[in-house]
């Protein structure tokens, strides 16, 4: 550590997808991930955190596309050959999301937990991919989600996107909309119809976003042999959007009968109708979200920011029909979201969004003079910091000015100046308005 | 996820070193992480958080012989040969301790950061080890660090102890003892008494704990070839310990004349001086301490539990002379403390010391009437989250007793019952004392 020649010195760099805060931002996040907390607690979520890691198997029967980002760990000092698998070299690697440790923290603990579990986890996820605009290679996520025995009531549908809405309501990112529809609408309304892959079909018809109406249109008929008047159906159906349950009676003007169409919407009613005391347009029924993942069966979620358009997806989620898969043999349906907690932080703090303040959590300065006994000094913040106030000492004898520069550029509101011989009363300096009065640290407050 | 035959069940396993909790061990745990960080805030300490990972020349360079442990990444799907480094695959490697990624960050951010820079971080780290008990290969330390410029007020190796016991006194965990040294102590003093291999000397008197006087006093001799006398008086330095400032003049009757020594005795001075508002014993000169690293130069400290005198050392730290090292050319000295989280809260919760309640933070669970009208009940439940209260909502309609039994098990300490036609007035059950009330949604506390 002592070596100072020029070509010794290692210019630290960020490293690409990985991001840190300077305090300011972080006390910022900080404050965010409080009221996120806050917010699951007060719906009665308990916390739960699992390992950074989870079996490699585990993690690529899960994946899916996302096995191909998992940044697997070795042990840097094994030996080429070595059997690294006892010190986890061999078989561990990073989660990439919250779900699959869920799954195997559920099945792991199934004894001991109480159903319906009701869960929120706050953790990094990591996937190797390469770097992008915006794509972040180590990210926080924010999961909520409620796993049952065999059946999940259909009311955490609804409160799982209120309690969603209301924990974004808490951050300082503006309105947000969520995008709700059901998987069996989709299934029920395409089975109807007579179309046989199903799923190439809602794969075409979720790129509307992107393709356009003619886009989808094309795809459908020309890659999926559709007539043009089933694909047109298909991309009327995705066009619906209401704010009540008004889909309901749309949906049903087409005349497609379908066991799982009508079930798909009479869930999806249930659900609006549940949501009807939120502010209206919070919640849409918009019966073109789809969502990527297959092991949504029912109700989907996508929530996105009013203000900024141009956002990606903010939050998303749904219904699955079991959660532990081939880690049991118990069914264990679920519904939940995820909150891309770094992906919204990130592009606002770049957008230069977030409104930064103080760079440290201090209240109160308690400054260095040179006549203070400095048992009388480290006695006085220790009051203030028993009545609960955040005080930091400054320990140099450096002039006034000085010790003022070092409050006013970390954003400390209150400067103390302990009793002195010369002045034997305490006296607070209010940074913000420059006045100076006496006070004593038993009683004082702002 | 739908595979159920017999062979497809994958056996979901504990990863050795790697722990996690049950939801009641967490919510213990989140308690304490929030005391802890209330106290680094109450004195005025700022948080950062650094990614999880560092590039491997960095931890490398840093390590000693932490290196042999360090976790490396690598792309699970980089084909051989594949020049993995754009997916940070290959140069990237997480963590072993916050003091390496703080030395990075300080350079790195250097004209961004206030000093003396007051940080805190509460984040995991990663060790690649073979298991052994209760050796753990991930971990969460929280760390405290006073960085700044060319020279660290020596106020702040009285206040960082004072902070770390303020912290501990916080946690469940009984009294906790302060060990404080100073290396310019050990080396001054053997300097003055002609020792040559200082380092092997500390190294050698280092182990008293595990191998006694006798084996301290042959290790000197037969090692070092120290005459009994030197080694004698090695050994009576080590057995130095005062809970006040009379180890200096133990030391001096010694009257081994040494400028370094002289500097350590009255830093070590200056610091139990400040410390004296302490209650007695909680800090304790002892000069046997020495700690490991080569890079502490000055105030060295271990915390042990004192009702647990088998517990290992749970927070440890010092001074020392340049943090950002190779980083930049810019002296950064500091004085800063880790206290181990995870292996405190691990072996406390195994040992079965700590005190479990409640399954999830909520206070009030609002049954599932057949008679309440829906929207009024989740209006109940919304208006009891605003005044505070942590609430979830029974969504099934089982029968009461499967209601009751529910909160019972997650240790739920009130049941709301909404009104229905039959009973218009809300009531709520106190689960310990059984008695049940009327009640209004708007006023009641518990």
């Amino acid at each position: 550590m002592s070596a100072k020649h020029k070509d010794d010195i290692f210019k630290p760099r960020p490293i690409s997808g990985f991001v840190e805060w300077l305090p300011e931002v972080r006390l910022v996040e900080l404050r965010w991930l409080d009221q996120i907390r806050d917010a699951f607690e007060s719906y009665g979520f308990c916390s739960i955190e699992t390992p950074s890691v989870e079996e490699i198997d585990a993690l690529i029967a899960k994946g899916g596309d996302a096995d191909k980002e998992i940044y697997a760990l070795r042990r840097l000092a094994a030996e080429a050959g070595e059997d690294d698998t006892k010190t986890g070299g061999g078989r561990l690697a990073l989660h990439y999301d919250l779900t699959v440790p869920l799954a195997r923290y559920v099945a792991q603990h199934f004894g001991d937990l109480v159903f319906p579990f009701k869960r929120y986890q706050m953790q990094r996820c990591w996937r190797g991919e390469r770097p992008q605009e915006g794509r972040l290679r180590e990210f926080l996520q924010c999961d909520i989600d409620v796993v049952d025995l065999n059946e999940v009531s259909l009311h955490f549908d609804a409160e799982i996107p209120a309690m969603t809405l209301d924990v974004l309501s808490r951050l300082d990112i503006g309105p947000v909309r969520l995008h709700v529809n059901n998987r069996k609408i989709l299934q029920g309304f395409y089975q109807g119809l007579g179309i046989d892959d199903i799923v190439g079909a809602i794969r075409i018809a979720d790129k509307m976003d992107k393709i356009g109406t003619d886009g989808v249109l094309k795809g459908l008929t020309d890659e999926l042999g559709l007539s043009g008047e089933v694909a047109q159906k298909c991309v009327d159906l995705a066009l619906i959007k209401t704010e009540d349950v008004s889909f309901g009676g749309q949906v049903r003007a087409f005349g497609v009968a379908n066991d799982m169409l009508e079930k798909g919407l009479e869930e999806l009613e249930f659900v609006m109708a549940e949501l009807a005391h939120l502010a209206r347009g919070t919640v849409v029924a918009d019966l073109s979200i789809a969502r990527g993942f297959d092991y949504y069966t029912g109700t989907v979620y996508e929530g996105k920011l009013v203000d900024y358009p141009d956002f990606p997806t903010i939050c998303a989620g749904g219904r699955y029909d079991n959660l532990v898969g081939s880690y049991s043999r118990q069914k264990l349906p679920g519904v939940g979201i995820s909150i891309g907690f770094s992906r919204i932080f990130t592009k606002l703090v770049k957008e230069g969004r977030i409104e930064i303040g103080a760079k440290c959590p201090t209240q109160i300065m308690v400054a260095c003079l040179p006549g203070a006994p400095r048992a009388d000094v480290v006695a006085t913040a220790r009051t203030l910091r028993e009545r609960g106030f955040k005080v930091e000492m400054y320990h140099e004898e450096k002039s006034l000015k000085a010790q003022m520069k070092y409050a006013s550029r970390k954003g400390i509101a209150h400067v103390w100046f302990p009793a002195t011989a010369e002045q034997p009363n305490h006296e607070v300096k209010d940074m913000l308005s420059g006045t100076q009065t006496a006070a004593d640290p038993k009683n004082w407050s702002p």
